[in-house]
């Protein structure tokens, strides 16, 4: 296929970080445009908003949103109304509720809808979900432990109502899970640690299921200091599967089978360029799913206050 | 068809006020037996379990599950796979995400699965649906109002984690709005507010909305004394559409085009033979999902204290 013309949609930390550096690595895809409020860059046409983006001579075919959840949804009807393919950061949306309109749009006009997981291309989940398919899991223990402190410094967005809290990364364990386990997975109860001034959870701990009736614990906790952890440990019928590192690493009995550096963007772009060629789309709802039945039945506990 | 032989699992107050006459005055259904841990109902085999029941030589056909929704996924899990068609009491589940093997194992068997939502099958409801095909819907006002104190006297599972508080009647509402509007809708956001010693709301406000911008504003309260309201205005190209008394009423410009005693349950046992005798299945996860989401990103406040 020829050149995809994207526009990068929010210039935040995620985009410099990891959306840039993705596109420039791959031959089939180059940045066109960018649109943001207020930011910046050098060389390439610069938008304030989509609007001005779709009423400029400057062509693209694809439109990569990584602004905030609550306004992405607005963001995508209006993409593809333009008949552009739209590739969702994570989580997709602001509610699970607001993807149907979307598939539907993208469905009825033959446009791509990517919404993305970027753990699920992390190098050792695909070796995972090939060993889990051969060996039936017995029991899954998940540790996502991480300091909001070094990872979100002072972004207060990520404890107000719909910031998701310590979920911000613990849907990332969510999307590898129900990416590597065989069957279905379903929340048969939660606990929420709210601090006492804060309308998000700062810990959190799941307990799943699938039909089989397999027992998955989750804990995430967003006040780890020291060693940071990304680890799921899998009891299989072949034996003991260590995922760690955030899918990065894994190990069978203790003996490694992939640890690799992380590479998950330019893997998540071939991807989409592979979509928009086969016009097919990718929405699975699975992990902001299991979010929202956590803040359905979860119990609520309060802690003390946070301060960063 | 022949003589549909019904299972109804948990005798509460739901069971009889309902289904009991309402499969009483049916010709092709009837009681085969009764699953309850303590109850007893004269004339009927009684059995404490689904095990017990399926383990007899009483035949049934299909179970309605009329437990409360922490443990209806596991009965009609059992159910499912001991070959009986399934009937969900609203909410279909605790969860969302439980949904999905129910809906696979039905659909693997050749098995009905019907999740009610008993406010859909109000006299007023279809009427008004077919309005809005012909005339669009310019905004929407939801008023759902009643006292708790009345309705569940001393019922203190509804505000634990899971009860649903106030979208306990507020779901009856959003089954009705995702019946009757052309478009599917999605939360743009949400207030809940919580009493001080309960972990589920006594009131909440939605805004919601369509593709198209429709706007809709939906206010439940649990603390209505006084006249109680289950109501929805909507104004629309064609004039102002009133559905009132949870849909038994229907009101256009003030002249009444609908105003029936309510039959719910009937309608929705006669839906039931017909999706057997189709080998059909109906499981509309919208007002479900529209609660999660709520609870997802819906603001919180705390209230005083609730007392019965």
């Amino acid at each position: 296929m020829s050149m995809l013309r994207l526009a990068i949609v929010g210039l935040g930390k995620i985009a410099r970080d990891q959306h840039l550096p993705a596109v420039a690595g791959l031959p089939d895809i180059a940045i066109a445009a960018v649109v943001s409020r207020n930011a910046r860059l050098d060389g390439v046409p610069c938008f304030e908003s989509l609007e001005a983006l779709f009423a400029s001579d400057v062509a693209v075919d694809a439109v990569a949103l990584c602004t905030p959840p609550q306004v992405r949804r607005a963001q995508a009807a209006l993409a593809l109304a333009a008949g552009k393919h739209v590739m969702l950061e994570k989580p997709p949306g602001a509610t699970v509720s607001e993807l149907a309109p979307l598939i539907a749009s993208a469905r009825d006009k033959g446009l791509t809808l990517f919404a993305t997981w970027h753990s699920r291309h992390a190098p050792a989940v695909e070796p995972a979900r090939a060993f889990l398919a051969a060996n039936r899991p017995l029991s899954v223990k998940i540790d996502w432990r991480e300091d909001v402190r070094v990872w979100h410094p002072g972004q207060d967005w990520i404890f107000e109502a719909g910031g998701l809290g310590v979920f911000d990364p613990g849907i990332n364990a969510l999307s590898i899970l129900t990416r590597i386990l065989p069957r279905p997975i379903f929340l048969r109860g939660a606990g929420l640690a709210f601090p006492a001034d804060r309308a998000a959870p700062i810990a959190a701990e799941l307990d799943l299921a699938d039909e089989a009736g397999l027992s998955i614990r989750a804990e995430f906790d967003f006040l780890q200091t020291g060693p940071q952890s990304w680890d799921m440990r899998i009891e299989t019928e072949g034996g003991t599967l260590m995922l760690s590192a955030g899918g990065a690493k894994l190990d069978h009995d203790g003996r490694p089978l992939v640890d690799e550096a992380e590479a998950e963007y330019p893997a998540l772009y071939r991807r989409f360029v592979d979509l928009v060629g086969g016009r097919e789309s990718d929405v699975d709802l699975a992990p902001l799913q299991l979010v929202a039945d956590a803040f359905l039945l979860g119990q609520r506990r309060s802690m003390e206050a946070f301060t960063w």
